[in-house]
C-alpha cells in the first residue's frame, strides 16, 4: 500500500469511524469514558453561543467598571443555574482609566488628532467612538509638546538604525507602528531611548485596508480603528503592580507605585491609521529604509524629526479597584482533590466579542453541557474548575492573584489548564502548550468534527491550513513531515501564573482566522456575527474541544501526558542555542545538557510504556497508578525552580519565559548569560537545569 | 581540504591571478589571445560613457523624428572615427505617433486627466512633459466614453476571475495594472473580452514609492510618470506590421493595414498612478481580491464597473516613416565571412538614458577600443559587426527588417548575438542565452572586475546576489549549488530575428538594478548619473565583458560554444513538460524526446572533447577545425525548422517563444497542442523535433 494511500486511508478512518479507545483508560473504563465523551460532544449548540455572545457584548465591560461587574455576575448566574459550585473572590488591584486624549498638531491652523472611532451604520455597536477614548492603561499623564519622529516598530534595532542614519530621537515624540512585539516593549525600549513619548498606530499594511477589505466589509480594521491596550511591563513581573508575587487581598501589603518595575514612565497613546496619516504626511527628512515603510498614506514615509510638532496631552488614572474573579467548581468523584483547569477571562477593552468574549460564550456552553451530564449521573473523577477571570487586559491581573492566592494548593493539586482567551475569530485551529500535551491535543483534535468542512475533524482541516501557511512546531523551527503544529506558550493570556510560576502543564488553543479589529470598538456581536464566526459554528466546536480535552484529564487512569516530550524538546533547544552566537562559548556543557535531557526522554517514555502495558493488561493497581500520575502531574514542576529566574524571579520556569513581545525564549537563563557574555553564570544555569534532568531521568528510571 | 575552504582560495584566484588559457585556443594562439584581452580590458574608461550617454540624451530621439535621426548620425560618425566600416540601411516602415491625448472623468466638475509628467527642479530634462503625451504606440485613434472596471493586470485569470464574480466588463473600460505581463498581451486579451478601451497603469506597488525612495530621491518613478511602449502582437510576428517576414526595403510589397495581425484594435493609453488613483478612488462596487489590491490609494480598491466613467479621447498616428540602422564593421583578418554581431538599438522613447542609451553608450566605446587595438596590429580574425538598430521600441524593427534582408547570409556565417538592450540600470549582472553560450558567459564574467566591489570579478557579485535573490537558472527553474544562473531568452529586444527566426547563438546582457523610470521621462541622463550608474563605471564593465565574449567568439580556433548543454536542457524540459497537465497524455513520447536529447548530448561532448585534445595536443589541422566550427555554428540551427512553429510561421526556433508577456516557453508547439488537448499534433511535433535530435547526435557522432 502507498503511503499516500494509507493516509488516506487514516484520515477517512478519522473523519467516519467510531472513536478509538482513549489513551490512558483500563478497558474497562474506556467505554465509560467514550460514553461520557460521545454525551458531551453532541450537547454543544451554535444558537446558545450566539445568545450568549450577544448577552456578554450588548455594553462594554472594562475591569473594574459597572459593566464589568454586570458581566462577572451573568458568568456567575449562568453557572450556577448549570449546576457548578460558584465563589467570586475579589482582588483590590491598581488599575487605569482615561479621562483625556488630546493631540494636535501645533501650527497654522492646529490640526486636532486622537479622533474617535467612527460610527458604522450597520453596526448600532459602533456608535459609541466619543466615550470610550483611545488611550494605553497605566501610561502616565503628560502634557508635552516636540517633534515627531517616525521610528518604524519602536524595536531596539530600529533605534540602532536610526543611531546609525545619525537621527537623534532624544526628547522627541516617537511614532511607531504596531507589530513587531508588544507595546510594553516598545515602551520600555523607548525609555531607554530618551524619547518624550510614544504614539502607538495601526498601520494598513498590517492591519487595515492593505490585508483585504475593512469592517463592515471584511475582517480587517477600517482606517479610524484604534487598538487600545495596556502599557505594562508584565515580563518582568505579572499581577497587581503594587502586589508583585503574593495575592491583593484587602489587608496584602502594598508596594508604593514609585517601587513598581512594571509601571511605564512613558507617556503613550495609540493611534489610527487615519490620524497617523496625518503626521506621516508631515513629515520630512530623510526616507524610511524600504521595510519600514508602511501604507498608512500613498507615499514615501520619512523618518523626521519634524518638522510637524504636536501637543500630547493625555490624563490617565490610576486608582485601586475591586475586581471578581468567578470561580465554577464541578467536583470529581474520586481523585476529587486534583483539578482540571478551564481558564478564560470575562473583562474586554471595549465589547471584546472576540477577546475574550467568545471564549466566555465557550465555557457557559461548555459548563452547562458538563452541568447536565452530572446531573444526567455523570460526573467527572477529578474535578474540574472553571476560571473566569477579571482584569486580563491589565497585566493578567484576576488570574495571577488567584494563583499567587492558592500557590501551594495548586502546585500540589493542579492537573493542567486549558485556556481559551479569544477562543474564535476564524476557522484555522491553533494551539500552544507544554510539550507533554501535544499529543493529547492532536488527538483531541482528530474526534471532534470540523463544523465547516464536512466529513473532516478539526486535525484534518488542522493539518491542511497549517501545510498551507507553513506553519512550524515548537522553538526548534522544524517541521517535520505533517505532524500537526503546535507552538512554544508565550506569553499575554491567563496560563502565565499557571505554566510560567507555578509549573503546571497548559495549553491556549482557539480558532484562528483574519482579526483585524483587535481591542477596537470594532471587536464587537456585528462583526463576530459576519465575519469572526457567522453561525457561531466554532465556538461550539471549541465546547467541545475543550470538554473533551478536561474528560481526558478528569478522568484518565494514567494522565495522558507525553512524558518523554519534554526530554526531547530540551534536547533540541540545547543543541539549537549551542549553534548560536549566544551558546556557542558553552557548547561543551550544552551538550552535556543536551544528552541529560535525552536521557530523561528515555527513562520516562520506558516507565511510560512499562506502565501503559501494566495498564492494558490490568496489572497496574491503584496505589502504582496514583504514584505514576503523580509523577506525571509533577513533570511541569521538574523544569521550574522557586529560585526563579534572575532579575525575574516571579518566573520560575527554566525552559521557557516570555520576551518583550508576545512571544517566549527557550532556556531564557542559559540563553541570557550568554548574551551578556556572562560565562560563569551560563555554566551556572546550564548546571542548574542539568541537575534537575538527571533528578528526574532517575525519578523516571525509579518508577519502573 | 573543505569544501567552504576550497571555494574561498578559488574566489581569490579569479579575483587576483592572471586569466588562465582561455578555452579553444591553439597553445601557441593563447598568449597573442590573452595579451588582446589585456589590453582590451584597459581600454573602455567610465568618463568617455559619460561623455557618449550626455550627447545620446540631449533630447528625445524617438525613430522616425529628427531627435532619433541625430542620435544615428551621431552613432555613425563614432563608428567612423573609431575605424570602423559603416553603413546606414533604411527601411520605409509604419510607425505610430501621438497628435492628442486626453482622459476626462464625465461629471460636475469635470476631472481631467492624462496629465504630464511633472517637471523635477534638479533635472531640466525633466521639464518636457506636455510635450512628451502619454500614449501607446499604434493604438487606434478613438473618442469613446463608458464606466470604468478594473481588471487587475488584465490577463486571462484575472477576467475568469471576474466573469465568476459575475462582473460583465464588456464595453466598459478597463483599468489594468502593469507588470504580470507585456502591453500588448493586455491589449489583446482586452480584445477578446469586449472592454471598449484599456487604461494601463503603473501601481506603486510594483512600480512607485512602495518599492522606495522615488525620482530624483531615489531609482523608483515618481507619481506622475508615465510607462510609455507599444501596443503590438510582435509575439505573432515581430518587425514592420506591413511587411511581415520579409524586409521592408523602398520596392517591398506592403500588405494593407487591415491585414496585419498585429496591429491592435483597442484604444489603449497609459497612465501615472497618480491619474489612476482618481479613477481608482471613484470605483464602487464589490472590493477586489487580496492579491489585486494596489496602493495607489490608501484604501481598499473596487471593482466597479463604475459609476465612474471617463471619456478617452486618443488620436495616434500610423504612417509610414524611415528608419536608419548604423552598422559598423571591424573586419577580421581570417575567417572574415563569419561574423560576431554585437547587438543594441539606439532609439527611444523619450530620452531612453537606461533604454537603450547605456548600452549604444557601451557599444561605442567598445568600438573606440577595438578600433585602436586594430590600429595598433591586433585585429579579429572573424569579422565583428556592430548592428545599431532602429526602431527597436515598436517592433524591434531595425533589427528585424536587416535579419530578413540578411537572411541567408546570416544563417551561413554569423556566429553568435551578443545583444545589450539597457545594458546599465545597477550593479547586479543577468544574463539570458542559448544554452550553449552559459559556459563562455560564466568564464567571461569570472574575468572582468567588479567596478563596485574591489577584489572582485562580476562573476563573484553575481554568485552573491543571485545567492541572496535565489535567482534560478533556465525554464527548469532548478537551482543547482552556486552555480550562476542564467535564464533563457525570452523576446522584447533585437536578438529576436537572430535567435528565434535565424537560429543563431544568442544571448541579452546587463546590469540590473531598481530601474523605476522605465519608458518614462525620468529616464534621463540626471535619473543615470545619480542612481543607475554613479560615476559610469559599470558602463565601462560592459564594454569589457561584451568586448571580450566578442573577441574570444572572433578568435577561437575552437569555438567556445557548449555543444552538449542543449541536449542537457532540452531532456529537462520535456520532463518537465510530461509531468505537467498539457504533456502528461504524451509521457511515453517525451520520454523518448528525452533519450533522444540525453544521446545528442553524449554525443555532442564526446566529439568536443576529442576535438579539444586534439586541439591541446596540436594534432587538429585546419580542415579538420573548421568542419568542427561549422558544426558547433550550427548547433542553434539544429533546432530551428524553416517551416517555423504552427500558427506563427516568422518564429522558428523549436525550443523557445515568446509568450504574449516578456517571458518565453520552452517546448512552444508541443506545448501548445498539448495545452489545446490536440493529441495528434502533439505527437507530431515531438516527433518533429525528436527526428532533428537524432539526426544531430548522428552528426556529432560522425564528426569523430
Amino acid at each position: 500500500m502507498s503511503r499516500a494511500f494509507a493516509a488516506l486511508l487514516l484520515l477517512i478512518a478519522a473523519a467516519t469511524a467510531p472513536p478509538t479507545p482513549p489513551v490512558g483508560f483500563k478497558p474497562d473504563r474506556a467505554k465509560w469514558q467514550l460514553d461520557y465523551e460521545r454525551r458531551l460532544l453532541a450537547l454543544p449548540r451554535p444558537e446558545e453561543c450566539d445568545a450568549l455572545l450577544r448577552e456578554l457584548t450588548r455594553a462594554p465591560h472594562l475591569a473594574g467598571t459597572d459593566g464589568g461587574r454586570r458581566v462577572a455576575d451573568f458568568v456567575a448566574a449562568e453557572f450556577r443555574k448549570a449546576g457548578l459550585k460558584v465563589e467570586t473572590p475579589t482582588y483590590d488591584v491598581l488599575l487605569s482609566y482615561p479621562k483625556s486624549a488630546s493631540l494636535t498638531i501645533v501650527g497654522e491652523p492646529e490640526v486636532r488628532l486622537a479622533r474617535s472611532e467612527e460610527a458604522i451604520a450597520s453596526d448600532a455597536d459602533s456608535a459609541i467612538g466619543p466615550t470610550s477614548l483611545p488611550w494605553n492603561a497605566y501610561a502616565p499623564s503628560a502634557d508635552v509638546s516636540a517633534e515627531v519622529v517616525y521610528v518604524n516598530h519602536g524595536a531596539a534595532e530600529d533605534y540602532d538604525r536610526l543611531a546609525r542614519m545619525g537621527v537623534d530621537v532624544r526628547g522627541k515624540i516617537a511614532l511607531a507602528r504596531y507589530f513587531g512585539g508588544y507595546r510594553g516593549g516598545k515602551s520600555l525600549e523607548g525609555e531607554k531611548r530618551g524619547v518624550a513619548a510614544i504614539l502607538v498606530y495601526s498601520d494598513p499594511r498590517e492591519d487595515g485596508w492593505f490585508q483585504g477589505p475593512v469592517y463592515p466589509e471584511g475582517p480587517w480594521g477600517p482606517a479610524s480603528h484604534v487598538q487600545r491596550g495596556a502599557n505594562v511591563y508584565d515580563f518582568l513581573v505579572p499581577g497587581d503592580p503594587l502586589t508583585p508575587g503574593w495575592p491583593s487581598t484587602a489587608s496584602a501589603r502594598r508596594i508604593p507605585e514609585s517601587e513598581s518595575t512594571i509601571l511605564p514612565k512613558l507617556p503613550m497613546m495609540p493611534l489610527s491609521a487615519r490620524d497617523a496619516a496625518e503626521l506621516l504626511r508631515r513629515l520630512r527628512g530623510p526616507a524610511v529604509p524600504t521595510e519600514w515603510q508602511g501604507v498608512a498614506i500613498a507615499d514615501t514615509y520619512r523618518i523626521g524629526p519634524g518638522p510637524v510638532r504636536v501637543r500630547l496631552q493625555v490624563e490617565n488614572t490610576r486608582e485601586r479597584r475591586t475586581i471578581r474573579n468567578v470561580i465554577g467548581v464541578l467536583e470529581g468523584t474520586d481523585a476529587r482533590a486534583q483539578k482540571v483547569i478551564l481558564s478564560n477571562h470575562h473583562d474586554a477593552w471595549v465589547y471584546g466579542a472576540v477577546d475574550p468574549s467568545s471564549g466566555t460564550a465557550t465555557m457557559i456552553a461548555l459548563a452547562r453541557a458538563l452541568g447536565r451530564l452530572a446531573r444526567e449521573g455523570l460526573r467527572p473523577r477529578r474535578t474540574i474548575v472553571f476560571g473566569e477571570w477579571d482584569a486580563e487586559e491589565y497585566t493578567l491581573t484576576g488570574s495571577t492573584e488567584w494563583g499567587e492566592e492558592h500557590e501551594s494548593d495548586l502546585i500540589r493539586d493542579a492537573v493542567v489548564c486549558i485556556n481559551v482567551d479569544a477562543s474564535t475569530s476564524g476557522r484555522d485551529f491553533s494551539a500552544s502548550a507544554s510539550p507533554t500535551l501535544a499529543a493529547v491535543i492532536r488527538e483531541a483534535a482528530g474526534i471532534v468534527p470540523d463544523p465547516g468542512a464536512p466529513g473532516k475533524t478539526v486535525a484534518d482541516s488542522w493539518r491542511e491550513h497549517a501545510g498551507a501557511k507553513n506553519v512550524r512546531s515548537y522553538a526548534s523551527g522544524e517541521r517535520t513531515g505533517d505532524e500537526l503544529p503546535i507552538a512554544i506558550l508565550g506569553s499575554g493570556s491567563d496560563y502565565t501564573v499557571f505554566f510560567n510560576r507555578l509549573g503546571i502543564a497548559s495549553m491556549d488553543i482557539l480558532f484562528d482566522g483574519p482579526y483585524g479589529v483587535y481591542h477596537s470598538v470594532y471587536d464587537s456581536y456585528g462583526w463576530m456575527s459576519r465575519h469572526g464566526d457567522p453561525g457561531f459554528r466554532y465556538h461550539a466546536a471549541m465546547a467541545r474541544l475543550a470538554g473533551l480535552l478536561a474528560l481526558r484529564f478528569a478522568n484518565a487512569d494514567l494522565l495522558p501526558f507525553d512524558p518523554s516530550a519534554y526530554g526531547r524538546e530540551i534536547a533540541t533547544y540545547a543543541k539549537d542555542l549551542a549553534a548560536a552566537p549566544a551558546g556557542r562559548p558553552y557548547a561543551g556543557d550544552l551538550a552535556r545538557l543536551s544528552a541529560a535531557a535525552e536521557r530523561w526522554a528515555t527513562e520516562a517514555k520506558a516507565t511510560r510504556d512499562a506502565v501503559a502495558a501494566d495498564l492494558a493488561s490490568g496489572r497496574a493497581d491503584a496505589g502504582r497508578l496514583r504514584g505514576v500520575n503523580e509523577w506525571l502531574l509533577g513533570l511541569e514542576r521538574a523544569v521550574s525552580d522557586s529560585a526563579g529566574l534572575p532579575g525575574r524571579p516571579w518566573f520560575r520556569h527554566l525552559i521557557y519565559a516570555p520576551l518583550p513581545s508576545y512571544a517566549a525564549e527557550t532556556l531564557p537563563a542559559i540563553r541570557e548569560a550568554g548574551v551578556r557574555g556572562d560565562a560563569a553564570a551560563a555554566r551556572a544555569e546550564i548546571l542548574r537545569l542539568e541537575s534537575r534532568l538527571e533528578r528526574a531521568a532517575e525519578e523516571a528510571r525509579k518508577l519502573r
